[in-house]
């Protein structure tokens, strides 16, 4: 098979241990499958401000530009909590997302059977769920200028952030919610908030025009994003696709990986546009969960959703739908088999740590 | 007693209806304990935009500025869909917290015992549930400048939302916070997404600022938003007082309120800053739950998110905290007694309309 490039970016935290277990996984296709992957490894967040003193270095960043797929696992943690502003953690997250121009983040939020009771909600209300969440990823009130601190005199400071959103923003953006409906439920919410700001006037505006031009026969709901939150928390079966902005999108997509019990579990792919000649998108892939600095080197994080990411990784960039299949079936045998790191322990189960579990799902691929 | 005035804006929607019956308890009161309400009713939302083309009038306003207190229902509907955003029917109420600067927003999330086991959440996680939320009302995104779609030509354009915070703002609000902590188990979570918002930054500064100065007694914790969702949906009883911005505000208090199982159940208080001399509050009191025009006008909507906002009233704008017991005790009774809306209904349970609700709690007071 043609060599695929993979570039590594492990990050803070967590990180580390959970993409360990995936660079094991990948030996193995290669090994076994002969499946061609190169890996390259960088650094972000604290780690590169540790290193560089910048949340993430040019040539880091010309690597992740280059490569055929970005494996990233979390940052940040209080070690860093006083650096400046421009070079916190996060600062090289949102560089990779800005620069890489990933405006499409694909948030799945299913619910294992296996995990299903340990969700704070009932289990009827979330058994089976299986939402996606498209969240823009590249504008809004993340990017928007002006975003400044401005000393007034006397004491007093003000604070300003600003949400931009242009039609061709969402234009593109709900295409990707309504083409990855078609392959699903043909279900697509939208959400913002239209009675307080324009921009939410414009989103729903533009999301009505090319559901109209275009998709037309895909089903289309508009809903406030605060109804949407309380809507998720009350029946989340009820969505399918759900479409919005960066901002409502960090919020509702983690409210919804909580409502699957287990947010140790969830992957999550960051897209760009394809290229016009290569039809390639550049790519993104990383955990739900962040660095989760109080349990890093422990050895007890879990290691599922930075495989999962992975196996977003080998269906969205490689079109390797198969493996991918097989890497989720896999995490699915193990869950069944009732192996369970701490986060997601219950009665009855069998406690493992980081390697074990990538051990377990590594063998039954 | 004095004379009391109250200005009430029942509304769209099920306003009117669940008006209707705290107008009962006010002349109840009035008879039985001479409590000295005098009540003027106004329009706001679709209602005033069919009689006077705004979503609020002049002459409103300001009988809503002179009053002692405003007793709000519901605005908003499908009717009133594509009327223009200057007057649709949300404007009314900004437009009431913009210029009675209501900046301090009070929402419990409190869950009834009769009714936990109507929450999608397990019953463990929410029963003996009480939050307060406190949401900045008349800053943020909601009124910052510029807030406008913007037509660039070539079938683009760009709409614009600005959220400011100033240092006084985020002060005065954190100092009701706090106090009202003292009054509870003195616990404040302050949320905002200071990783990625400068106004986040300037927040987590000035609650900090304000803590240390002020309020040092008070154990504080921040969190960031999107985690804060979470946490919320995980183990709502980590939580006490919690402290954030206008939009965040919106989502967070929402969510809460949908965890007790009962929306239909929960009011609010939006409260101004004392005056100088009297020591008095605008004050403007109004549930949690919308107009819900599906259910308008056919006696099933609940009326006991309005009914406690009255109690609200009692307790925050006249002191008259014996009066707002009794009728939170009321309400208590009632459900103790199997008493249902339909929205609130379970197995075993006696539906009732909104009329026979309301006669059940004024006959318990
Ligand atoms: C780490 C942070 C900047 C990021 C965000 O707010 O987008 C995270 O919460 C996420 O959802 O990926
Ligand atoms: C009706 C709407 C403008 C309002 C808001 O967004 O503040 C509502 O959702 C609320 O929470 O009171």
């Amino acid at each position: 098979m043609a060599t695929k490039h993979l570039f590594l970016l492990p990050g803070d935290g967590i990180g580390p241990e959970a993409m360990a277990e995936v660079k094991k996984l990948i030996s193995a296709m290669n090994e076994k499958l002969g499946s061609g992957f190169v890996t390259d490894e960088g650094l972000v967040g604290g780690s590169a401000y540790d290193a560089h003193g910048v949340a993430i270095s040019d040539a880091d960043m010309d690597k992740a530009m280059a490569a055929d797929a970005v494996l990233f696992g979390a940052v940040g943690g209080p070690k860093w909590d006083a650096v400046p502003y421009e070079v916190r953690p996060e600062a090289g997250l949102l560089r990779l997302r800005k620069d890489m121009e990933l405006f499409a983040n694909l948030r799945p939020a299913i619910c294992y059977p296996a995990l299903a009771a340990s969700s704070s909600l009932k289990q009827e209300v979330v058994e089976g769920l299986d939402i996606l969440i498209v969240r823009e990823l590249t504008g809004g009130v993340y990017f928007g200028e002006p975003k400044q601190i401005i000393d007034l005199g006397n004491g007093q400071k003000r604070g300003i952030d600003t949400q931009v959103y242009d039609t061709f923003e969402i234009e593109r953006i709900s295409g990707v919610a309504f083409e990855l409906a078609r392959t699903r439920k043909n279900h697509v919410t939208s959400m913002e908030k239209r009675n307080v700001m324009k921009s939410g006037v414009l989103w729903n505006e533009v999301v009505t025009q090319t559901h109209k031009a275009r998709y037309a026969d895909v089903k289309l709901d508009h809903m406030l994003a605060d109804a949407g939150g309380m809507q998720l928390v009350r029946w989340p079966k009820q969505f399918d696709v759900i479409v919005t902005d960066n901002l409502f999108g960090d919020m509702l997509s983690d409210i919804a990986a909580m409502l699957t019990g287990s947010i140790g579990m969830l992957p999550s792919a960051s897209l760009g546009a394809p290229d016009a000649k290569t039809k390639k998108r550049k790519a993104l892939y990383e955990p739900v969960h962040g660095s989760a600095p109080d349990i890093a080197g422990k050895g007890i994080a879990n290691p599922i959703a930075m495989i999962a990411s992975f196996a977003m990784c080998l269906r969205y960039s490689f079109g390797m739908v198969d493996e991918a299949d097989r890497v989720e079936s896999a995490i699915a045998a193990v869950l069944d088999e009732g192996l369970r790191t701490k986060d997601i322990l219950s009665e009855g189960m069998t406690e493992v740590g980081t390697v074990q579990m990538g051990d377990a799902i590594i063998a039954k691929f």
